[in-house]
C-alpha cells in the first residue's frame, strides 16, 4: 500500500481491502463482511457511544427487527419515505405470511407503538431510549463498503417529552453529543446543519445532521436528529395525562449515529499514503512491539522484549511482533493497519536502557528511557489524539468556502469541493426550485443552514433566483 | 408482586411483567420487546462475555444478517435441519427477488464461504471469530419470553484449526470459558453434556451443551459447542496448505452463548418472591438510597442523602429514591426489580453516622459508619455474589438424581424434576429408540454423558431395553 491519498476513491478502496477492514465478496449485492480490524474498532465506539448516551439519561432496549406491514403504513409521509426501500419477509419455514413484515429500516414504528402503551402520566416523562443494531434499507444508488450500503450498524435513541421545549433542548443535547464523540473524542470536525424543508426525514418537523467533509470535497451525513413534532404520536397515539388532568400528545425527537459510517470517516478523514490512523483509544493495538533481530544477541533482544511487552500491557492493547519478517516489512505492516505507537527494541537499545518509540500519525522518533515507558506511552496517546483532532479541524476550516454567484459556486466545488455559503431565498419548500437548479448546474446539494449559529444574509441576493436571500446555505456534492 | 416461587411459571410471568423485563405485546408473534430493565442487563452480560472471548483469542466481526439460499442449501444436514424454521426475504421495494434469501437462523453459511476466501496457509490457523447478533428462528412451540422465541440475542463463536487436535482443545476452552462466565461470575450452575448422536447439531460430528436447571426441575440449555469436524469444510471449502505442501482440510467448531436465554436463567435461579435478584456487577442499581422523610429535617436527610449519592456514584450504580412514596412502597419497588444493595437514611442515621444497609438477596441488615460506606458496599456485593452461587449450587446438587429402572426415573422427573443419571445402552444412533420410550413414558428427555468425567456404568442394563449399559445418561424434562 502507497497510494496516494490524493487519488481518494482509489485510497479509500484500497485501505478497505489492505488493512483488511471489509471483505466485499460476500454474495449478496450491497452487504459486506466487516472484518475484525474494523469490528474491533466499531465495537470499541459502540461502548463509547452507549456510555455517552447513557449518561445523558438514555436507557437502553432490543427492540425486534421485524416490523408488521400495518406499523409501517400508519404515517403517510413514513410509509411513502421508506416502503421503495425495505426487504420483505414473506414466508417463514414453508408458510406464507397471512401478514407481511419488513426488516426495519428504522424503528418509529416498532417503537412508537409500545410508548403509546408505556407512557401514561406526565411522570414517565421524558422518556429516552435507545438500542444498538442493524438496519436494512434497499438502497439503489452504488453503494461503498461502510458509506452506503443495503445494511448498516447505528444507534437509533427515540425520546418523548410533554412539550415542544424538551424537543428543542434535545436537539441541543444531541448536537452536544455528536461534538462530544465525533469531534472530541473521534477527531472528526463536522457542521451541524438544519437541513431545509425538502430535504427532511419522511415524517418529520425538521430535521438537523451533522455532516462531514470527505478528503475528495464530498459531504458525508453523520449523524441526524429529528424533531418529529406531535406527527408520530399522533398516527400512533403516543399521549399522556397531564397534570392538569388533560390527555396531551407526546413531543418526539430521534437521532441516528451510524456507528459504521462515522468509522469510515475516521478512517478517511486521519489516514495517510501508509495506511489507516485511528485515535489512541480506539486503536486495535495501541502498541506494537518490534524486536530488531540480528543473529547475534537475538535471544537477548526477545527476551528483553516479552518482558516489555508484558509490562506495557497492564496498560494498553499491545502487540509484539515476533515474526521472522524485515523490520522494514514491519513497520509497513503496522503502519498500514493504524497501530498507534511503536517501540523498537534491538541489542544496542537494551545496552543504552533506552528504545526507540514512533508515533503513527507524524512518524515521529523519540528515545524513551525504559523506565518512563509506560507514562510516556500514555502521553504520546493524548497527543496523537489532540493533534490527530487539530489537523483535521485546520484541514476542514479550509473546505468552508463561500460563493455569491452560481459560477462562483461551481468553481469552488469543481475546485476540491467542500462546504460553499451561498445566500439563498428560503429554506422553505418554495426553495427546492433554486436547490434543483444548483443541482443541475453544479452537481452540489443544499445541506442546510447551520444550527445555533445566527447568521442572516442583509442585503444579499439569493444565489440562483435573484430574490432577496432570508438564509445562507450551504452546498456541496455528497456521498 | 408477591407470587411464591413454587408456582414457577406464574411467578416467571408475573416477574417479566412487574420487572418491566419484556413487553409481550408487540404486535408479531414469538417476537417480544426487552425493556430498559432487562436490556441494560444483557448488554453488560455482553460486554463481560466477549471480553472473556477476546482473553481466549477470538476476534470480533460483524457478518450480514441475510443468507443467500444458495449458501443455505450446501450442506445437506445443516439445510435439512434450518430450513423448516428460517424466514424469507423475498422482495425488495417493489421488486421480487430472482435469488432469495433468509434471515439468518445461525451464520455457519454465511461465513464459512468467507474463511474459505480468508484461510491460505497454516499460519492464518487457529482462525477465531466470533459476533454478537440477533438470529431468528421460525419457532412453532409454545413461546416464553427470553427463553423461547423467533429471535434471540446471542454470541456465535466460530474458530478453525489445523487438526483434530485443535478441535478437541477448543470444546474444553469452550467448557472453560462457559464455567468462567455462567457459573462463576453469572452465579448459575450447570452441566456440561456430551449430546447423544440423535441429538446432534445438523450438520456436527459432536454436539455439547451446558444444561442448567429451572426451578420446576426442567433443564434449559445454555450454550453449546459443536465439534464439526471437516464437515462443512468440505462443503464451503475451508482448505489451507499446510507446511508440508499438502493442501488440508480445515477442522472447525462453534460455540453459541445465547445471552437473553443465559439472562432468563439468571432471574429465573436467583430471583425469590419479591422479585429479581441479580450479581452485584450484573444489577442496574448497585446502590438505591432510600431517604427517610419526617416533616421534621426532611431538609437535612435530602441533602445528605444526595451527598452520600453523589459519593458512591463515583464507585457504583447509584440511584437515590427521593419520590414521596411510603419507605414501603420504596422498598418492594426496589426489591421487585433486584437493586443490589439498600441504603437507608434517616434523620437518626444523621445523628449516630451511620446508615442501614439491607442486602437484596437474604435481606440481611447492617449499620455501617457513613465514611465506610464505600468500601463496604462493595464488600457485600463480593459477599452477595459468592453467596447466591454456593446457594444456587447447593440448591442444583439436589437436583442430581439416580434411576435404575423406568419407574424410579418417572418418579424422580414427577417429583421435583431434575437431571437423572440413569444406565442407558449406547449414545450412537442406536440408543435413540430407547430414549424415545422414555419421552413417551416419562415424558423426559436424554440430555447427553457428562463432559470430561469418567463414569462408566459397570455390570448395570440399560433403564430401557435391558442390554448391557456402555454409558450413563442424564434425564430430564426440558424447556
Amino acid at each position: 500500500m502507497d497510494i496516494p491519498k490524493e487519488n481518494f476513491s482509489d485510497w479509500y478502496n484500497a485501505v478497505i481491502k489492505e488493512a483488511e477492514l471489509c471483505d466485499l465478496r460476500y454474495n449478496i449485492k450491497g452487504f459486506v463482511v466487516i472484518m475484525p480490524n474494523a469490528a474491533d474498532v466499531i465495537s470499541r465506539m459502540y461502548r463509547l457511544y452507549e456510555d455517552a448516551l447513557e449518561r445523558k439519561g438514555h436507557r437502553k432496549s432490543y427492540f425486534p427487527a421485524l416490523i408488521s406491514e400495518k406499523n409501517l403504513e400508519a404515517e403517510k409521509e413514513h410509509v411513502e419515505g421508506f416502503a421503495p426501500e425495505v426487504f420483505w419477509v414473506t414466508k417463514a419455514g414453508n408458510n406464507e405470511l397471512e401478514e407481511k413484515m419488513i426488516m426495519r429500516p428504522t424503528s418509529e414504528t416498532a417503537m412508537y407503538p409500545m410508548y403509546s402503551l408505556w407512557i401514561n402520566g406526565r411522570c414517565d416523562l421524558p422518556l429516552k431510549i435507545y438500542q444498538s443494531c442493524q438496519v436494512w434499507r434497499y438502497e439503489t444508488k452504488a453503494t461503498k463498503p461502510l458509506i452506503r450500503g443495503r445494511e448498516f450498524y447505528w444507534i437509533e435513541a427515540h425520546n418523548v417529552f410533554a412539550d415542544e421545549a424538551g424537543v428543542l433542548a434535545q436537539v441541543k443535547e444531541d448536537m452536544e453529543t455528536t461534538e462530544e464523540m465525533i469531534h472530541q473524542s473521534f477527531g472528526v470536525p463536522f457542521i451541524f446543519f438544519q437541513r431545509p424543508q425538502w430535504d427532511k426525514f419522511a415524517g418529520a418537523v425538521n430535521t438537523y445532521a451533522a455532516d462531514t467533509m470527505m478528503p475528495d470535497g464530498k459531504a458525508l451525513q453523520l449523524p441526524s436528529t429529528h424533531n418529529l413534532g406531535t406527527n408520530f404520536a399522533k398516527v400512533f397515539n403516543v399521549k399522556y395525562m397531564d397534570d392538569d388532568g388533560e390527555e396531551k400528545l407526546g413531543w418526539q425527537t430521534c437521532y441516528g449515529p451510524c456507528i459504521s459510517r462515522i468509522f469510515a470517516a475516521i478512517v478517511s478523514i486521519h489516514g495517510d499514503n501508509k495506511g489507516i490512523i485511528l485515535p489512541f483509544h480506539l486503536a486495535n493495538v495501541q502498541v506494537v512491539i518490534t524486536p530488531i533481530l540480528r543473529k547475534e544477541g537475538a535471544d537477548e533482544v526477545i527476551s528483553f522484549a516479552q518482558t516489555i511487552t508484558e509490562q506495557l500491557s497492564k496498560k494498553y492493547k499491545v502487540v509484539a511482533d515476533f515474526t521472522e519478517n524485515t523490520p522494514g516489512f514491519k513497520y509497513n505492516f503496522w503502519e498500514l493497519n493504524g497501530a498507534a505507537i511503536r517501540v523498537e527494541i534491538g541489542a544496542r537499545d537494551i545496552e543504552s536502557r533506552k528504545a526507540v518509540v514512533v508515533r503513527r500519525d507524524t512518524r515521529e522518533k523519540e528515545f524513551v528511557p525504559f523506565e518512563d515507558l509506560p507514562k510516556r506511552i500514555g502521553e504520546i496517546g493524548e497527543e496523537m489524539n489532540k493533534s490527530l483532532r487539530e489537523k483535521a479541524d485546520e484541514w476542514f476550516a479550509t473546505m468552508l468556502k463561500e460563493a455569491d454567484t452560481l459560477e462562483e459556486l461551481k468553481s469552488a466545488v469543481e475546485n476540491g469541493g467542500g462546504f460553499v455559503k451561498v445566500p439563498f431565498c428560503t429554506d422553505e419548500l418554495e426553495g427546492e426550485s433554486c436547490a434543483e437548479k444548483i443541482k443541475e448546474e453544479c452537481a452540489a446539494n443544499i445541506r442546510g443552514s447551520r444550527y445555533g449559529v445566527n447568521e442572516k444574509p442583509s442585503g444579499k441576493k439569493c444565489i440562483v433566483c435573484g430574490k432577496d436571500a432570508t438564509t445562507y446555505q450551504y452546498a456541496a456534492r455528497q456521498y
